[in-house]
């Protein structure tokens, strides 16, 4: 394995931060777990929780007994100990609200996708821009794989040259029924918006771009017709800035025989190497997450990461929101990344089959 | 591993097919010796070769001693006994070759790319047409990967459901410096032609689409500037008369480390599964080819399929030329695929980075 252990301080819970109070507010998705979790173990107080359905509210309190619940989001909008907002709510409601809680002076964390149509990106750039605060967004297919961190830092340092491909697979299990808004555009957006966004970011991010053309996109629904607004399928081919191409397929075919929510791979082709991630399991062979196969010259070098990498984005959010720096992720590389969302999926063919 | 031997008599000699005789004409491509193998394991008895450059004769002999040396072309179109003639000539030279044959009332069986421009296209259809005789074409990237053809009998099984999206990494090792006429667009065409069409034949016929559209393609030469009309690297987006998807990359970057001259990869997104091939290697693993890793509702299967499943190709084709059938691969099939091939080298973004 390269010697590749990024910002290891970062992983860690880091009291020095001073306390860092944050709230979770809309638990519509699960999401919701991993952000909390994700900030408490970088040294961050979960205070307040709040949401209109009191059943999602006693399942989280399960979690995370510690916090307190709100009697409604204003009451911890009041709250000046609280510095930031955490959100997995419906889709469509996340903007509203993080805009209503960066006029409140806190920053903002959410699921992705944060946002799902044009006025609504317009709208959250023009409250960042006067409120100078942080619409942060949980992009969790790469920032909380360990694999997909360790790739990045392997490009860092070189070690495949300059990526010009990325080809991402990004399958999803549908499991169960799942609630109304999860089938709606008007509440959801989209598949290219909502896993579409993880994996423009990821190719935008393992490719050095900051920006990126849609050559093509496509959506389908193939095979969920009782759901008519529902994309099952989507694909996209992207064509960055600096001339690295990619393309990434989402879907929620996930068969029930594959143990992970689904077998998400992602390719990146360099000039001088090649690497695979893994990421949820080695198919066929275990239900171990992260691995990560690398090819150069010299040879090919198969490694599990799991445990020996760490999530450094947690540590670095709080202190971007302490500090008002942008280490974690820029607000520029967001905004990107949902405005190609977006306009993959209002560019796409429907795929009527 | 699933009771799927196809037509497994086909795969091996079949002495009562009769007498079925072959020439070599041109020798440029490696892909020659794949192709005379094939057909003498099938029952063909090889009779002639031929090529302008002594030294490739010489070197074929080594490996095909029953070989006679024609003096040209001609002395082979004139025998009787000669009922196809197998050639991996330069690309651009294919076309032409092929037409002559059929002129002279034989079967062609070319390397891939058979033609490189749509004039030579149109010309062969018209050859084709008027001369009954078949221009049959060596897609070899699944026709001689028992992994491909085991996957298609798990198709036309149903194993998966409708497949609904095909995705295809095809990275291919330049190795040394190679002859003048495969860096140049006049004799090679480019890498969407090329190495791209194997990915449009797998498309179409993992698929079941006669037909498809480019959603988009692009070529680049990222780092083989010495070679200015050289393609390194291309990438395609298709969509299936049926609405299926397909993607592929086609690059030459397999890095040194990688035994394989690519680490070839096929991923079929089923309704009801899905499938991966990795023909050329299992990656970190094994430099075992054919594996195939089978996802479904009931579990995940992952097996070698190597010297299992057989090469049913060449005993079809065979028996085309002898009955006039059309199991191996329709001519229509090969048309469509060279037709898609052009237009997406045609429309090709070129990223000039």
């Amino acid at each position: 394995m390269y010697d590749c252990l990024p910002d290891s301080e970062l992983c860690r819970p880091v009291k020095q931060r001073g306390e860092f109070v944050f709230a979770a507010v809309g638990l519509a998705h699960g999401h919701i777990f991993q952000m909390c979790r994700g900030l408490i173990e970088a040294g961050a107080t979960l205070k307040w929780v709040y949401d209109d359905d009191a059943s999602l509210v006693a399942n989280f309190l399960v979690q995370f007994p510690q916090a307190k619940t709100a009697c409604n989001v204003e009451q911890i909008l009041l709250d000046n100990a609280v510095r930031l907002v955490a959100s997995a709510d419906i889709p469509s409601r996340r903007a509203p609200l993080g805009m209503r809680v960066m006029q409140s002076g806190k920053d903002f964390f959410s699921a992705k996708a944060p946002l799902i149509n044009a006025e609504q990106l317009t709208a959250v750039k023009k409250t960042v821009s006067e409120t100078g605060r942080k619409f942060a967004v949980f992009f969790s297919e790469r920032l909380a794989s360990e694999a997909a961190v360790y790739a990045g830092e392997l490009i860092s340092r070189g070690v495949i040259g300059r990526v010009i491909g990325v080809n991402i697979l990004a399958p999803h299990k549908l499991g169960g029924e799942r609630p109304a808004w999860f089938y709606r555009r008007d509440t959801a957006g989209g598949i290219l918006i909502d896993i579409g966004s993880h994996q423009i970011e990821q190719f935008l991010y393992f490719t050095g771009n900051k920006n990126a053309d849609i050559l093509s996109s496509a959506v389908a629904n193939f095979a969920h017709k009782e759901h008519g607004e529902f994309d099952d399928f989507g694909s996209c081919s992207l064509l960055g800035e600096n001339g690295a191409v990619g393309h990434f397929v989402v879907d929620w075919f996930t068969p029930d025989g594959i143990g992970a929510f689904g077998d998400g791979r992602v390719f990146l082709t360099g000039t001088e190497g090649t690497i695979e991630l893994r990421k949820y399991l080695d198919i066929g062979v275990s239900d171990e997450t992260d691995t990560v196969i690398v090819a150069t010259k010299s040879g090919v070098e198969k490694v599990c990461v799991r445990g020996k990498i760490g999530l450094p984005y947690f540590g670095r959010l709080i202190e971007d929101c302490l500090y008002r720096t942008q280490n974690a992720m820029s607000q520029e590389h967001i905004f990107s990344v949902m405005q190609l969302a977006l306009a993959a999926q209002a560019g796409a063919v429907h795929l009527e089959h």
